[in-house]
């Protein structure tokens, strides 16, 4: 008889159907058990939670938990709101400012989340697919932000104040450029045929090709010399 | 012809309802236009709702948003799962160690939502009830706690980055005694019988007046020479 111990530590993973946090998952996979979660928090499209799920169920994850919240009373970004996506944008313009994509407070409230289901799982661990080079605009995605999450977290959490968990948020695609995110995902078998980075899909779901999400995937695939696998709206 | 033109600034106050919350509001109305923000979050009663609507009305708030969150498949707390309120429990019980009735990281994600409302509002100032005498045990209500979160604020907004905001987290009640609270409510206005502590009331919303809630409560106005304007169940 072969009895199967888990010796693997829980990590809560923060998933969106992109392509970061995808790969995200499969690094976490390596050497945790991966609780999943995604939120519903208003966004324009369904297509990502769709993509989260088929995502979690192909890395076998334990569970996959999608949060409903509401950030569309707060207001202000072209992700929730009736603002338009911008298009075509050079690349030193996706790289300059923040961008009106930006939903204020996000991560925030992403982490804060996962560190509640951390606290109650018992987890030391927290990944996040944040990247400080292709959304340089984005305060939130910054390793100083990113430490400061981890110190208030620490004192936030009652195992933290009793000294029994030293909890840490891993963001491993904070410092890699797109293709390098692309080339360590194939290494682990991550199918990104199934992810969804666009901004703004058409009717079906078809990747738009022109807003700044796409483009830094379409240019993340060229520089790793490799196709993108999902299938891009044709161009008016 | 009179012109009134508004010079005070706008600032986000998180209000459960309780006692502690309507004077933090009181404070903070005396300096800010202030924005009201409660959450529904799987409590077990939705009387402190009721009593949050009621308090910002009296206080004249600008908006009063109520915020629809889930914290009940994180699972953890006499508050939103199906464990016991403890009841008459003696003070040094109350203040050593921390309670079932915590809810992880309940704070970190109601601040996390201000925050986000706040940079909408173009607000750098957000308010919160929370102590550090009465609840020893909860870790998110000590000022180290409150400290970290700003500072992580700080580095998670546009605004912060941009510099054109320096975000404070303004907890006027953290050194206060539950009596010093009350007095200084009923200074500035506060009708205490709209407020609501119980952790556990009987149907009909009657406070049970044994959780540590209560208790609490009405050692505050003993202790300020006080009635409580709100009714209480008959013992048994």
């Amino acid at each position: 008889m072969h009895i199967s111990v888990e010796t693997r530590k829980p990590a809560v993973v923060l998933l969106s159907g992109g392509l970061d946090s995808a790969t995200t998952l499969a690094i976490a996979s390596q050497d945790y058990v991966v609780y999943a979660m995604s939120f519903r928090y208003g966004q324009r499209h369904s297509i990502e939670l769709e993509c989260a799920a088929r995502i979690a169920i192909a890395a076998g994850v334990t569970l996959h938990r999608i949060v409903d919240i509401d950030l569309r009373g707060t207001g202000g970004s072209a992700l929730t709101d009736e603002i338009d996506v911008p298009k075509d944008r050079l690349q030193s313009e996706i790289e300059s400012g923040i961008p009106v994509t930006y939903v204020p407070a996000r991560n925030t409230i992403f982490l804060s989340y996962a560190l509640g289901w951390a606290e109650v799982l018992g987890s030391q661990d927290i990944f996040i697919g944040i990247n400080a080079l292709d959304y340089s605009g984005y305060p939130d995605c910054r390793p100083e932000y990113v430490e400061a999450f981890e110190r208030m977290a620490n004192l936030a959490t009652k195992a933290g104040v009793e000294g029994r968990l030293r909890l840490e948020i891993h963001a491993p695609l904070i410092a890699m450029t797109k293709a390098d995110i692309i080339r360590t995902g194939l290494l682990l078998g991550v199918d990104y045929s199934l992810t969804h980075s666009c901004y703004d899909p058409a009717p079906g779901g078809l990747a738009c090709g022109r807003c700044d999400s796409c483009q830094l995937r379409l240019r993340g695939f060229r520089e790793a010399g490799l196709a993108d696998p999902i299938r891009y709206a044709p161009r008016e």
